[in-house]
């Protein structure tokens, strides 16, 4: 039985996570592990990733684990709320962002992600991205974070009327997390 | 002759804190020195100086320097931009800010300070607030970020229309530099 762990004290997003792990990875144990977390400030996901990633391996004296950073950037507003994303959320909120967009035309925005998987001494990162646009209005109670006014290319629902499932199939964190399952299946085979 | 590092790339700032030292420490050298700052995702401003001093004390191997870090923080918003002030700026900027602010009445905030300063290898932290609210329109040419939308109380004009001497007085910075200078005038008698 193989074990990893993820390092987040998100409940949500190691839903999404288990979510794809159980389906693709069946025997390995994925464990949620709330370590404190150092995160830089920067406008790129994979240096905050890779920062992080190497305190916690000195710190918790773990190997086989990942992290995972993301981000919502949004065109008119130049990348913001970027890697700030979560603080952001808890300031002004969905709210704030509707306010920041309103009468705006571009509404194209992306959610990024990063995993950095500290294996054997060495990190790996694998990212994941979605394109789409930012709702006129917040709708739906799934998921978590801004997802109530992401609407991914392709669809007419927002994240937040998906359910794990259908989020996870067209999610930036989906793609990330399936392009670590598959470096997984590649090293354990 | 003293010397000191002022560790910064913010000429506005600079430009601030040396007019503060010629008045009071006529015969100590400042010296503007850019170097690469690492700061870690918090909302205290204290524990995101700190990290950096040290950082930079570890990594240029100098001593006698000193960093500020500073923030907006707006009531209504939670403490937003906070810590993120200069990402908010570069962003959203004072357009934003005020869009989040249209038809809010409580328009509390204050701006903080904090400086570590490093000597003799242990770090000494000042700091510096300034209460006021936030101006309905934009204001002023003068300094730099979120001057011109702020009003310090006992005042009517904002940050930016008023010269240094006058911002010095009043502001965040001034207050923890003045203290910084206190310090030194002690440990170099």
């Amino acid at each position: 039985m193989k074990r990893i762990f993820f390092i987040t004290s998100n409940v949500g997003k190691f839903k999404e996570v288990v979510d794809i792990f159980k389906k693709n990875l069946p025997d390995v144990i994925l464990e949620m592990y709330p370590a404190e977390k150092l995160e830089i400030q920067s406008s790129e996901l994979e240096k905050i990733a890779l920062f992080s990633a190497r305190y916690i391996r000195e710190k918790e004296k773990i190997d086989n684990f990942f992290i995972e950073d993301a981000g919502l950037f949004i065109n008119a507003l130049k990348g913001f709320p970027g890697p700030y994303s979560s603080y952001v959320y808890k300031t002004i909120g969905v709210d704030g962002i509707l306010r920041l967009m309103k009468n705006v035309k571009d509404r194209r925005a992306f959610f990024r992600a990063v995993i950095a998987f500290c294996w054997k001494g060495d990190i790996y990162l694998f990212t994941g991205v979605v394109h789409g646009r930012i709702a006129e209005e917040a709708r739906g109670t799934q998921g978590f974070g801004f997802d109530p006014i992401f609407i991914p290319n392709g669809d007419n629902r927002t994240f937040a009327e998906m359910t794990i499932e259908e989020k996870n199939k067209l999610s930036h964190r989906g793609k990330a997390i399936r392009k670590l399952i598959n470096f997984l299946k590649l090293i354990w085979a």
